[in-house]
């Protein structure tokens, strides 16, 4: 049992820290708006009215937040974690972040006397009220194995892939290539439809084989019926991409796929699809090819 | 027990054969180059001089050779199937070939009294040894449930996927999805390692969430070795990429990853990579960033 | 002076054929509708019944018809050049086809005792009023030079660019050039005006340096106003990227932004704006980013 | 007469200054490696010690330095602009650098009450030798015909665009459109070339049509010649890309082209080409399609 501090009690975030309090874990959490820690009290949690009393007399302190801004907000400041937080607490953030940026904050934060370990996760809304998430963590192996109670709480696959920074690494990654596998199958989809071929039959057997994928097995007869409820909005995985791109010019490595995927994912947002589920990038393709529209 | 021709004796087509004798079907095969005819009646089949010969007196005659021009060989011609090839014969087309010369081929087998199918399939020569393709058939409905026998006996799975020409269509979807997942892991595979990430756990964790696939699980560890023997050859998939970028044109269906992953396979095969597998992709993407290369 | 046969007498043979007239030559025309023959009679020419009535006494035939297969019909068959044309003559294609169907006609042309030339030109229907067409030339040169005064009655820069096909060749890199410089020029407009800078002022400081071009130069202010009369249209220049990129797979070559500027110009013909001006490469552009459309 | 100030005395800076001194102007100058004055101070200007001192009694501050950050430090800190320029001075910014940064810069100056301009150029090195220079000019209209005698000093074209930073974003669109430009003719060339086609009257019969352009005229021999001495150096061009692409992300702008060629230069800075000139792009395309390499 760890006395737990979670920070940012959104989508993601209460049902992560639901599944804290049920693992056996004291968790206080703190949201900016106060409403979003009802899910947590009600499950045996409690509220904070500040990131400095949440993280008070925490051993762990937990992050999920939208985007990196929001990460240095609630770290930095005079309300933050690295000014509250007790000595040798390990800090667990779990929202999706630019690499560099966590790697720098890793470091703040062990001059501060802290544990951090960048732990983004996939697996979405279901994975975490499931508790079935994948978590991608980067940081010393020792608070690996120190947090490991923790992650395992909220995450089924839980891999310590490098130092700070490389969960968010390893994320940028896995973002890159779930768009890619949305938009080969969007674009495997509309090509299929104007040749008229019987459709389910169609991704029966290409899911079969070595085209094979999760992306399919999800989203394949959501794109079909051209539902597109999120699930991962398109404005979230635009924002990923965003960082893939900054991450690997950083690096000199050119992604020819992953620029033009980041394009397309860019597109949606801009045309105003940015809160639909990102298979929605089919809906850009019809577009390309004068197909689909309106009157669907 | 059905009376079956079987036209070319290849990597794929020599234990496409064999899996029809052993499941007690009579099989005489014929190939340009005879000697590859041994291991078919090694297993109990015979050789057959022509494809006259062949055909004679098929039930079903099957076809498996490398290109469309062969296919139009193979059935057109004096020596052909279609001149020598009893009446109600089923033709099962078991060759990747262009979409709309198979609808055409079927066109003018029907009218030679036969009963086309176009069947190509996918899972390489391992699905053909075992028995476990994906087969993806193109043609009337009654032919289809007649050569059901002899489909299952190559594959495990068979779908039937609309008229003539279809399975060809499907086919050319599932080279998209397959060349597109392929670079979006060597994507991955080049980002992460210029980031220093350890990279089997990296692949472990990617391959747990919506980033799985059957080409991370089949081919995510041969790109981190360096291993590029096929498999299945850049050069063939990059005829198959031509097929594709020529139907989609043809059906005004406009493929922007779909052309780009065409045109790095062809880059693939224009530097003299053709020959190893298509996973090599990995290769042109190091050259562009200046990674890898002579002296791995 | 020379007797012509003029075959072809759309918005580019025509005037092609009354300048020949002007410049002196003896020009018979042919056109499959006879009312396209009206402007070459009343500028002095004849109209013929049939190919083989233009050409019987021709010492040069001339050919602008819109695509390859048209261009076949025309030399090939009972009534075509081949069966009719008098050994010796000069066959002059001004057509735009694909390169190596142009290169096996020449070599038939030869067989049939003619003396071919491929002559593609650039310029467009102002070019072609005005006799200043640029004028791409494939064949010996010999013929060239026979050929001399009557290409420069329709041409300002003749130039012989190699052997048959080559002119061909030379006018699919016309084409991708053109195109590129289109939709690069397309995307600084939306960008700049996405910034509300001072357009007309952006594109004279622009015209007048390194980004110069005639594409700039002629095409700058009609994207500004999104006036897309033709000129020259969008189908016509999809056709032409096609023979590029089917040229450029023959022979090998990667095109990364020929291979993309064409999935664009494809997917502008794809949706329905075929018949505007090439510059509508715009609208689309305007598409992918949620601008413009049909309230401007 | 003015006095001016200039700061950054590189390839670029240091003509221009000797140009404002031929003009008439006094200008005194400042360098980070103070060897680089000397021009100036042979051509009648003076050195100065530090920016503060150049930049005490200055009418007109110019400045001229690689990148965003280089801006950054000469016009804040301690020894900078804002700090030591007389109330009213003009501030040219010649560099090339972020439009953002560029406009937040310009209401820093005006709260330290100067007059700011981004007045970024192009023509190269050549261009600022012989002082015909394109500069594309952002601020306030008053500011900017104060600034006129003193600019056209410098360049030839120069336009108001509009407010600050407007200047930086039309050099983004034209550092697109050039490069746009050099990638199309690096693909004919390519192209051409493994058609065996005759290169020179080819390059001719382009540059006389619609294909034309200042690139075409510029760099077209030095592609055929394989002269990749800069000129303007891929590693720059690289960087003004990273401008471009993240003023259009933040803009919604979406620009497959502009990505894609962003990408290809970014190849080109990374495999360790970035020291030549921008039209090497050509070398990459080689690699690609396997062709050309060390031994040419």
């Amino acid at each position: 049992m760890s006395r737990i501090a979670f920070i940012g009690l959104g989508i993601m975030g209460s049902p992560m820290a639901v599944n804290l309090v049920r693992a056996g874990h004291d968790v206080v959490g703190f949201n900016r708006s106060p409403e979003k820690t009802r899910a947590l009290v009600e499950a045996g949690g409690r509220a904070a009215d500040s990131v400095a009393e949440a993280v008070r007399d925490a051993e762990v302190v937990c992050v999920m937040v939208p985007d990196t801004p929001d990460v240095e907000a609630v770290v930095g400041g005079e309300d933050g974690v690295f000014a509250h937080a007790p000595d040798g607490t390990l800090l667990i953030d779990f929202s999706t972040i630019r690499p560099d940026v966590s790697a720098e904050l890793a470091r703040e934060a062990r001059e501060h006397g802290l544990r951090p370990l960048d732990a983004p996760v996939s697996g979405g809304e279901k994975g975490a009220q499931e508790g079935t998430l994948s978590v991608m963590v980067g940081g010393e192996e020792a608070d690996v194995e120190a947090a490991r109670p923790v992650l395992e709480a909220v995450g089924r696959t839980v891999v310590h892939v490098g130092p700070s920074g490389s969960g968010q690494t390893v994320k940028a990654a896995n973002q890159l290539i779930v768009a890619a596998h949305l938009e080969a199958l969007a674009e495997a989809v509309v090509f299929l439809e104007a040749y008229q071929v019987k459709m389910s039959a169609a991704l029966e057997v290409l899911g079969g084989g070595l085209a094979g994928s999760a992306v399919l097995a999800q989203k394949g007869q959501a794109m079909l019926d051209r539902s597109f409820t999120p699930g991962f909005r398109v404005e979230l995985h635009d924002k990923d991409l965003g960082i893939l791109t900054a991450a690997a010019r950083e690096a000199g490595v050119v992604l020819p796929l992953g620029g033009m995927t980041a394009g397309l994912m860019a597109s949606a947002n801009a045309v105003g699809e940015g809160r639909l589920d990102h298979a929605a990038l089919l809906l850009g393709l019809e577009r390309l090819s004068g197909r689909g529209g309106l009157d669907r």
